[in-house]
């Protein structure tokens, strides 16, 4: 008998029809012998339509309030499921966050899970029940509700996964997997088998989004087997585990891509201590993240900086800059909005010598100039222009040798949102 | 300075406008100089489209998961009023029925409190804090979420008042107070400034909304005071108390009507021991509810009965009564369901004799005879034909002096929903 925990998120459940599609898939699991806990997200467009009752009274309100308003519609899923599996000849019960033990830390709309209580969780799975916990929440030790923030549901099921000592979480997405890059860019586009933990949390940071970066951290961190799959189809997945098998003569798993960069330089710097440590803390102080930086040598005691930053932030990251020129003498600061930023991610990189190499050269038989370069152990990121991406992405598609592996995508891009 | 529990039902929040109205009069109450602890219910027709979404997964759910889904439309309603007040620059804080030490049986649906652990609405008071409390809910000692059924915010608004006790618990509705009679029959009703626990259980079981029994039970249990007030004037309401004082020369102090009548007499019945143990054990086990009960003599050992009931309930009842036939023998029974029961209530009437004379005088100068009578210490009531129903509260409403007192209902009936 095992022991699983199932991931559904809001769209997986936004329509009576396939709330029931989603009962039934879990009475499956419960069905073939196994103890099934599930975490369900809010449906559909409910978080969406408290945001906007809350608006007219306060659109500015307390995160405490927020976190009280919002964390209904988790449990509305869950009491609405928990009914859906009775109606259909089974035993469940919806827990909150609360209920299932969830403790954060007092922190509202971003709080980290600090601490599982899986007491009631074992009761019910004692009781014969299937378990339905409200995703995204918890409490606090003095018994306040908290949200945990963007990705959420997805930490909720992976954590409640490695306090029971789950034999799987199974993350429930309107994809069939994660991808070897973007099937709407690339129609030869396959499905992964397996992946690693490493390589999940750089695709994930890099814009793929089956799967929220810090669910993946804490997967890696606890060792809980993740399975990335289908709500709408019985294919297998994509299992995300430490040690990932790559196919033979293949060294790059996947390819990234992130159309919202922008590029700002801060040109004739002087060369004197604490200039980054001033330039990047006026940053992160106005909640500007910076995503790769360079600096070219230094030349007659100065020096060239380029990073680059979500396109939004651009205009306010520039007026960060001429604020503190007197901390940080410099002559110039250009910016350039109309960029991406393309990545190729696998373990094997780290023993395969010229896998950038490669990477460069696919890139420039299209004409395309590299404008910065950045690399990890199992990365490597250039940022370009923002045309021609499609061929950018389908040309390393083709180099890395993605194209002619076994599994290939069938669907097409309308499978997905 | 005084503790002031004020209770706000879902109409008096049902939009933004409402809201807003709302929070500005629980922030004079702050300002003032009071500690406020406001009960909501939830806005609207939150209750009924939770109930509608339900229906469609599950036309018969478990209650325990009703409960579940059912209370978030109360966690909307605090979260949304604690915002409201945050915006207009005072301090609030939202509790569910659970954080605010709301104990419960085990009971879903319909569960009754057990206990109340004030200690986290002292810390918010002692913080400067106005305290939202979610009405309608509460916990189970194992961590479940209950509801309390009907009149459950009035409810929790009382027994909020007992544990903290309260200097009163003002129960905000959309009439300025209780009437002498429905202002809709007769336009020269007065609201009372006073009413006792006795008389407004009467008047509230027989018809009149404006609060629930059973939170005028739990008020006179644990001598609460009560004021029933209107959300939308600054009218001073009606005191609802242990005695109140009566206007010279007034033995009545209101008149009820109840529309929704049936009667069932069950003729020649054998009179044997248990006779009336099995008919009505048979009722109650059915789940209908019986109002007024009359027996008539014995005569060659043969009996009549006659009782009152909804309504809805009368053919369901004369199936049952059928089928106990053998162990009640008798010889036929007969229904009638275009009755009212018409009830003058007053504290007065114990100590002045020919109270009930006037009435019965009052009711057949018009012609209308009266089928049945009950009588308590405080009130008698007349179950008559459906037609003139406002003739006769009108002559019983002119001939117990009720027209001629100082404060007269100003508004229309256009004001009562």
């Amino acid at each position: 008998m095992s022991l699983i925990v199932m991931k559904f998120g809001g769209s997986s459940v936004g329509t009576p029809e396939r709330m029931q599609r989603v009962a039934k898939r879990i009475i499956e699991s419960h069905k073939a012998g196994n103890r099934v806990a599930v975490v369900v997200s809010a449906m559909g467009d409910t978080t969406d339509d408290l945001i906007d009752q809350s608006k007219l009274l306060n659109p500015n309100p307390p995160a405490r309030e927020m976190d009280m308003l919002l964390t209904t519609g988790e449990q509305i899923s869950v009491a609405l499921l928990a009914m859906t599996i009775h109606q259909m000849g089974h035993q469940a019960v919806s827990l909150t966050g609360w209920q299932a033990g969830i403790r954060t830390e007092a922190v509202h709309s971003k709080a980290k899970i600090t601490d599982i209580r899986p007491d009631r969780l074992f009761k019910e799975f004692d009781a014969g029940n299937i378990v339905i916990v409200a995703g995204f929440q918890g409490m606090t030790e003095d018994g306040d509700i908290t949200t945990l923030g963007r990705g959420g549901s997805d930490t909720t099921a992976v954590a409640l996964a490695a306090a029971v000592k789950a034999d799987v979480c199974e993350i429930y997405t309107d994809v069939d997997g994660v991808y070897s890059t973007d099937p709407r860019v690339v129609k030869c586009a396959r499905k992964l088998n397996e992946i690693s933990y490493d390589e999940m949390l750089e695709l994930a940071h890099l814009g793929a989004a089956v799967l929220h970066p810090r669910a993946v951290e804490y997967a890696k961190h606890n060792n809980v087997k993740l399975v990335v799959r289908s709500s709408f189809t019985q294919n297998e997945g994509t299992s995300v585990k430490e040690e990932a098998v790559m196919e033979q003569g293949v060294v790059v798993r996947g390819i990234a891509f992130d159309k919202n960069v922008a590029r700002i330089s801060i040109l004739g710097v002087q060369d004197v201590p604490g200039v980054l440590a001033n330039v990047f803390g006026a940053l992160a102080n106005n909640g500007i993240d910076v995503d790769i930086i360079v600096q070219s040598g230094v030349q007659d005691g100065k020096a060239d900086f380029s990073f680059t930053l979500s396109r939004d932030d651009k205009e306010k990251a520039v007026s960060v800059i001429k604020s503190v020129r007197e901390q940080v003498p410099f002559e110039e600061v250009t910016s350039e909005d109309n960029l991406v930023k393309v990545s190729i991610v696998g373990a094997g990189m780290v023993s395969n010598p010229g896998v950038a190499a490669t990477m460069f050269a696919a890139i420039s038989e299209i004409g395309v100039s590299i404008k910065m370069v950045s690399t990890s152990e199992i990365k490597v990121s250039c940022i370009i222009a923002a045309e021609p991406l499609q061929d950018v992405v389908r040309a390393l598609h083709t180099a890395y040798g993605l194209d002619t592996a076994e599994q290939v995508f069938v669907g097409g891009p309308q499978d997905r949102r």
